[in-house]
């Protein structure tokens, strides 16, 4: 049985809040609240903690289970806040995954594994059943978060099927970070009734017609009011020139480098704190 | 200055050690130590503990940490250890490299992170030049770990060059795991004096010819000798068809699972030890 209330509660614009840094390349745990503060006063109706833009991947299993910790102390309310527990090792999948459900948040939001190559459906499809069978909590809610372009690894149409077979309540939603329009609509076939987040607010419009209930977008955390607009009336007469605009924006902002690094000097610029602009490699800030 | 010691330490045979699982995919630490001298018996010079063939990237820092203490406790002599301490979270890199220092093994192995895909040479430098600035140990001594098809990001001659000018001590040699006989010559022109370690012996005798001071492969886990006789004497009147066996031994390992699956199973079925055969996802044991 589909966890409806879960479904709605996954509606809407979500950010992937970037991770301030100091100098030194530590976390700036004090900046991460107001910021993700803004982000909610900004249009977005909650924040998508862990996933890419947030530079997981660079950050450790703590600092992971702090950020979001800092996030509830400060505030913010679980049901605004869904976080990416993913991992390529079972056992830090297992235990940020853990964490992230005794915090009481929305969603956990789910990667495969990505250091290996070649993976088929059935290795995808056991690197998250792992992850759910052995945290075995019947509060966990999962997102599947499908980013073939850096996982190396798809979450197919039929790996989709096969977790909600086997884990119908658990599975709520997936984030396709595909960036294409075909991937959207076939996983909305799929998903009957499950939420469906689109990556970018690139084709918004098309994406809502074929069964998006969101979108989750690195945009939102320097712009998002925009794109809250449309997504609350994508069938206003300007929608059209709505969403050539958003794409527009989105095109200038990857032009030359990575949205990541091009979100945080937007950032340094705009509020002239310059340690906004760093990034921990491989990423690079100019 | 190079460390001429540690470099010639590091030539010859080294196996990459497969990590033992329990039924539960709990790591099996109690067969870690007996199973790597078994290795050295068969003629392996050291262990190169967590590379890419102990799946390395499937287990957690602790585990990590751990199965390089069970080595040592166990009695293997530090100077014929290894052990792989890149990681895609740079506190992750450093306190795993760290730790390795503190051990006294031989030299660590690191790989550059490998989620962000379209790292230039400027971001693989940083990464790996970030972990050496942060461990600051005159002790540390480092193989660079190429492994451009699981990584997505090439350790390139021009990043070498950069690094052993930057790190001169530091750097003691390369694993080059790209498959690529021009590679690694391409490699060795930048080395000069330093160890370079092909990740196959599918090339043994050309490597050796282009400079290579010794080889890391997965099949050493299942069949050492012979390679180590190719390796002892490459001019032998036989070394091609000894070459043209080992090749063909390897290919057959390769032909239709990962090799890391194919010699857990040869070992499963060799020991009688059904466990052997049990791989973390996303790798799939059939």
């Amino acid at each position: 049985m589909i966890d409806d209330v879960t479904v709605r509660g996954l509606a809407g614009l979500w950010v992937p809040l970037l991770t301030p840094f100091r100098d030194d390349l530590s976390v700036d745990f004090d900046r991460i609240a107001d910021f993700g503060r803004e982000r909610l006063d900004d249009g977005c109706h909650g924040l998508a903690l862990m996933g890419t833009t947030s530079e997981t991947a660079s950050l450790s299993v703590a600092e992971r289970m702090r950020i979001l910790e800092v996030a509830l102390a400060a505030g913010i309310a679980p049901a605004q806040l869904t976080c990416g527990t993913g991992a390529c090792a079972l056992p830090d999948a297992v235990e940020l995954t853990r964490h992230a459900v005794q915090t009481g948040c929305l969603a956990t939001m789910i990667l495969p594994p990505f250091y290996f190559k070649g993976v088929d459906d059935e290795g995808c499809f056991r690197s998250i059943a792992a992850v759910i069978e052995r945290v075995a909590d019947p509060r966990l809610r999962v997102v599947l978060y499908n980013i073939p372009s850096l996982a190396g690894v798809t979450i197919t149409p039929a790996v989709v099927q096969r977790l909600t077979l086997a884990f119908d309540e658990v599975i709520v939603g997936v984030k396709d970070s595909s960036g294409d329009p075909m991937s959207t609509l076939r996983l909305a076939k799929v998903l009957r009734g499950r939420a469906l987040l689109p990556g970018t607010e690139g084709y918004l419009v098309g994406a809502l017609k074929s069964g998006a209930t969101g979108c989750v977008t690195a945009t939102a955390n320097v712009r998002a009011r925009p794109i809250r607009e449309l997504l609350d009336d994508p069938a206003a007469a300007n929608a059209r020139d709505r969403q050539a605009e958003l794409t527009a924006y989105r095109s200038e902002l990857e032009r030359d480098v990575d949205i990541i690094v091009a979100c945080k000097r937007v950032l340094a610029a705009r509020t002239g704190h310059a340690a906004w602009a760093l990034v921990r490699p491989p990423l690079v800030s100019p």
